[in-house]
């Protein structure tokens, strides 16, 4: 959760005290904690404790954000804010606070002001609003058709997908396919490739006729192993034997289909669904 | 997707043409996209046409990635760089390029190494990647609770959801659900008030003794009529009579036994989100 301590190992008392991060916004605070994240990891030897201060819209709650600051101010570390306020005035009120603020809005606007010729706003945007209906509304139906299309559930339907997800069970399709829908309103349906599809080389009927939409989840033996132990303990299907030879069954089906792959061993779903659409925009 | 054109109204020939703009970055480019559009909602009046350079981790990259850049120099309208590299090298070969680069890491990092009295890594870092494999775990653990319990598909775990989102059908659970899944690890369950549910003021049984754990999600019956009106066109279900008596009723329930409630009618599923984690947070 947003407030959630960076994991840091052990606690251990001879630690120092984790340095409180506040990620304050007009809106939801996301892009604040996304600038603010990027900037944190490159200090793995210091533990932050995050906590988000969003929906900051007058000078009411602007200034009851500076005195929880100012409170941080007070503890054994010093905190730090980021912000993506671009209000001038709420923006104003928050530097009030004695505590460092990095902001990511005004400190870049003037270059972008005077790059493009324009006058920004200024004023409090929602960047994760509905905005456009008929958008927001693809989006949401892309999340509809990734859950009603998830491991095989409706074969119906495959016509629509823009990708199709290919992988034996438990590779991570279904994480991957609901991200790619939620994040980017990618129609995704996936398929498991069972036992039986992987006896034959030939790609299983419902997917046969679309293969130029296919892509490939793989991960390794031992990975795959693991996660389908945590289901089945000391099953056929759990075992590593099995989990080798369906991964190569698979590999085998893919390469002879020409059908790109990503490895989800180390990858998450956010870098996976890069990956697949960096294909997509290639396709 | 990430490539897509920002919606600008209908395509005309006497609007200028758009600005590209350029997110270059060692991973996934996600940062990099979030602290952009953050600054780009601030000027509604230019057309961006946005691309993504994600994987930037080789000198030679980096100088491909610059090739594009100075390609897109030559256009008509000059592009934007939005950059989280951290990596003094890489950073440096894009600097090379003649497209004006807004560098969201270099600038602020100095700022932050002061603060913290700690030297910065200066080199890639996977802010999106799998890190802690655990945590990792446990974030597809809860889409897979969250396919698992939605719509009251499975009442059977109910007593593990850290959530449970009550609202009547069409209201915009499901999305909500994967959101907070997918994106903050939360364990999400979600039930769907039916009429039948809705004719009395208590909590339906699979919820009732998780009163405390219940969030309640409200839309206006224009909305919702609409909704339904696209899945059951002209049905009693989608009929405003019947949006208005359910809403009517599951608001009554929600007050009688003090559960939380978001309306969805205007809000994104991040919005949503954010007030459900700060209730959360708070409870």
């Amino acid at each position: 959760m947003a407030a959630d301590p960076v994991p840091s190992g052990a606690a251990d008392a001879t630690l120092p005290p984790p340095v409180p991060v506040y990620f304050v916004a007009e809106q939801t605070g996301i892009s604040a904690e996304a600038m603010g994240n990027a900037l944190l990891v490159q200090f793995p030897d210091v533990r932050f404790e995050r906590h988000r201060i969003p929906f900051i819209t007058s000078i009411a709650e602007a200034r009851k954000a500076v005195e929880i600051l100012d409170a941080a101010m007070k503890g054994p570390r010093q905190p730090l804010v980021f912000t993506t306020i671009a209000d001038d005035t709420i923006s104003g009120v928050l530097r009030s606070s004695r505590a460092p603020i990095i902001d990511f809005v005004s400190s870049h606007l003037g270059q972008l002001e005077r790059i493009l010729g324009s006058r920004a706003l200024h004023l409090a945007v929602r960047v994760h609003g509905v905005q456009d209906q008929e958008r927001y509304d693809r989006r949401m139906q892309a999340v509809e058709y990734a859950i009603e299309h998830d491991d095989g559930e409706s074969l119906r339907h495959y016509d629509d997908a823009d990708v199709i997800l290919l992988a034996p069970s438990r590779c991570g399709k279904t994480p991957t396919t609901m991200y790619l829908a939620l994040q980017h309103s990618v129609f995704v349906a996936n398929y498991p490739l069972v036992p039986e599809d992987l006896e034959t080389i030939d790609l299983p009927d419902p997917v046969r006729k679309l293969r130029t939409r296919c892509f490939g989840i793989l991960t390794t033996p031992e990975r795959l192993s693991e996660v389908r132990n945590e289901r089945r303990p000391d099953s056929v299907y759990a075992s590593i034997e099995q989990c080798r030879w369906e991964l190569k069954r698979a590999e085998i089906m893919f390469r002879a289909h020409r059908i790109p792959t990503v490895n989800s061993s180390a990858k998450s779903v956010e870098e996976m669904s890069t990956v697949i659409l960096q294909h997509l925009a290639k396709a």
